[in-house]
């Protein structure tokens, strides 16, 4: 699998508002209303992770979601990362 | 309300499992057999955390969900983090 350094990643993420390559990973930050509205989407984004196989590192503290793709296999960001952002992009 | 400082909250830990005192916390690492538990699991969490208007730090890799009980208004460990994770452990 072909993995993305941060200048190949930036161009990726001109598509992904306000995602960020940090770390050979993608992440966002995301914000709810409330708990529920957070979890709610945390479920989303795991139904989405389970149909790709490929799972994101999650944090969650009440209203806030942090998420972070990266690809263990090929020890940094490939498509597998920016389709699944993608996907996680459309929830909205 | 009365917070607990380590040796206080190791008193209570006594009946927790696996759940130890981190920086004014009471953490533990959850695994599950996949994504599909670890989900499900984070799901029952957040549903007794709503009824607890108490809600988690939370952490999830793949099958790994680490929990991070805290009191952010009295800055420290109090009984709404026992009783949590009290509640937590008899979804086992």
């Amino acid at each position: 699998m072909t993995t993305y350094n941060v200048e190949s990643a930036n161009i990726k993420l001109e598509d992904l508002p306000d995602w960020n390559f940090e770390n050979n990973g993608i992440e966002k930050k995301f914000e709810f209303k409330n708990f529920s509205q957070a979890l709610g989407f945390i479920v989303q984004v795991g139904v989405l992770a389970e149909k790709a196989n490929h799972h994101p590192e999650l944090y969650n503290v009440y209203n806030k979601v942090n998420i972070r793709l990266t690809t263990h296999d090929a020890d940094g960001v490939t498509d597998k990362d920016f389709n699944l952002a993608t996907n996680i992009e459309k929830l909205f």
